[in-house]
């Protein structure tokens, strides 16, 4: 038996960032574009672009600067703002990701052998 | 903004555990009966009886027992394996849930209203 934790943000019940956006977030700091990044994550440029603006309107700041000039003439990366909150969310997905784990083994270990039923018990309908 | 976080349990990349299992897996023993369980959870017997037998398969281990006698004639009510197993995974997600707020305000505690670019910044296409 394995442990899964994942862990997200919301703001009015609605989720504003998790895992997925902060992997599309990296491949765009990564690539220096939301086509190559989208292309990498298996999503359309839309699909993309979509998800980045949500999360900007529900945030209320940017996540992403388009870059001027250079020889590729251009592209995009992530904010100051957008950099600290993959920053932080890392953070907080990596700590958690430890804590569950530890946990689960403090609290099931050797355990899963152990809860078996040892005596047999009739099948209820 | 606020933070959520989630817990299950798998075995061979399948979910075998999770809070909805463990809620209706209360509400049994709480009912003693699956029926008055289901109508609770808002599902059908059908239905939760099948979650019972694919949990239960895929642990190994049954999770219900019937009880006989009584003025009700007999019910359900989770055998020892299940009682451990609901108590075990109620005390890892809740041990979970209070490490994700403590550490979500250590880590993004006041950066909400700072990580919000002051800059004016250019959409970008």
């Amino acid at each position: 038996m394995k442990v899964k934790s994942k862990v997200w943000l919301e703001k009015r019940d609605k989720l504003v960032f998790g895992e997925g956006k902060s992997r599309l977030l990296k491949a765009i700091n990564q690539t220096g574009s939301i086509n190559k990044a989208s292309g990498k994550m298996g999503i359309s440029f839309r699909h993309a672009w979509g998800y980045i603006t949500a999360i900007e309107k529900r945030l209320g700041f940017k996540l992403i600067e388009r870059t001027k000039g250079g020889k590729e003439g251009g592209g995009s990366r992530l904010t100051p703002a957008g950099r600290k909150l993959v920053g932080n969310f890392d953070q907080l997905a990596s700590a958690l990701n430890k804590f569950t784990d530890k946990k689960f083994k403090e609290i099931f270990g050797g355990q899963c052998r152990g809860i078996k039923n040892k005596q047999k018990q009739k099948r209820i309908r």
